[in-house]
């Protein structure tokens, strides 16, 4: 029956990408190969390029389903009524939720998407641009309402690099915060900054160097 | 002669990491083979384990050369006698100009060194939380002169993950802004935030959720 063999089909398809994700997580990208990734997910040798196809592919696969998935939670937000700092807010929550949602994934993600080339590249580029766009979207409807400053290209990398970083350091066995925290945190920093503001004692933004760095 | 024989060692030690740098790059540091990477050096097969030891060995020796120079650069802007704010530009100065400085292998590094194990991995965690202390100590200094708010370890993250992520990103060959400037405007970010202060629209920090997220 059709519907039997696409779920066992999809079963299968899920069953090697969480062993390839295990696999480059241990051994790298280059450093796994084919035939013993199909050993690992119980693959015969005869219907291993039927279901593994290549390596890249997985990891494209691996890398695309994340994008989009912080892509569609982010979309949700982005098409709400919400006010431009709450929505900012909740882009960032939605995107660490993504990142945690799969973790291990993730981080293999992280360290190794530059290994794909050619046409996967281009895609996932693409993905990962019209993803990066809602925080642009965020950050301009803001100005428009003039509770942001104008921003530039520079900006919207600072937050996405505040967001991706936690791959890093983000571990809940090891007594990180809740990441519904981590988010609050990190999006205050993003819109109010350190600076306390009830202190006399320093210039304004970007006046301390009149004549320039 | 012993100084002649030791600047030979010094260069060939150079070469070896080099091209262990662009050989991780290429094929990742699980992927590349101690062979080859002898190879690609020129090192004779009987030399080879004299001049390279371990793989891992090189990985751990590329990774504390950044983190050492970054920590060096940093102590000595901590050390000055700069104002906290000016402390903390300088010190975002620095770092970036540290990633840049050896930008390729710094890349590597920062993909590759979850690969250390033991004891290399406790050492070079050592030296990595030596250098987040560097920002830990400017913000506390600027806390104690009242013109920072009081911080965690979120925030010490949130501006590492800013500038250690310029490593995906920063590209001066494809029209990236020059690394003084993003140090200025990603340091513009963290301290001012990117709430428009004129704005008489938003609540204060904080008070938009009275019932906590």
């Amino acid at each position: 029956m059709p519907t039997d063999h696409a779920q066992a089909e999809e079963s299968t398809r899920d069953r090697i990408l969480r062993v390839a994700a295990q696999m480059f997580a241990e051994k790298g990208f280059h450093g796994t190969g084919v035939a013993e990734l199909g050993d690992a997910a119980g693959i015969k040798r005869g219907a291993l390029y039927y279901h593994i196809g290549s390596k890249e592919d997985l990891l494209y696969d691996l890398s695309k389903r994340h994008v989009e998935e912080a892509l569609e939670r982010g979309r949700t937000v982005v098409e709400s009524d919400l006010r431009p700092i709450e929505k900012l807010r909740a882009l960032v929550r939605e995107h660490l939720t993504a990142l945690v949602a799969r973790r291990s994934e993730v981080t293999v993600v992280m360290r190794e998407m530059h290994a794909l080339t050619g046409d996967r590249a281009e895609r996932l580029k693409q993905l990962r641009d019209a993803h990066q766009d809602l925080f642009r979207q965020v950050l301009e409807e803001g100005v428009e309402e003039g509770v942001f400053r104008s921003f530039d290209s520079v900006t919207v990398l600072a937050i996405l690099g505040m967001l991706n970083w936690t791959y890093v350091w983000f571990d809940p066995e090891h007594g990180s915060l809740p990441i519904e925290k981590i988010a609050d945190r990190l999006s205050d920093i993003f819109i109010y900054g350190e600076l306390q503001t009830s202190s006399k004692q320093q210039p304004e933004r970007g006046t301390e160097h009149p004549t320039g760095a």
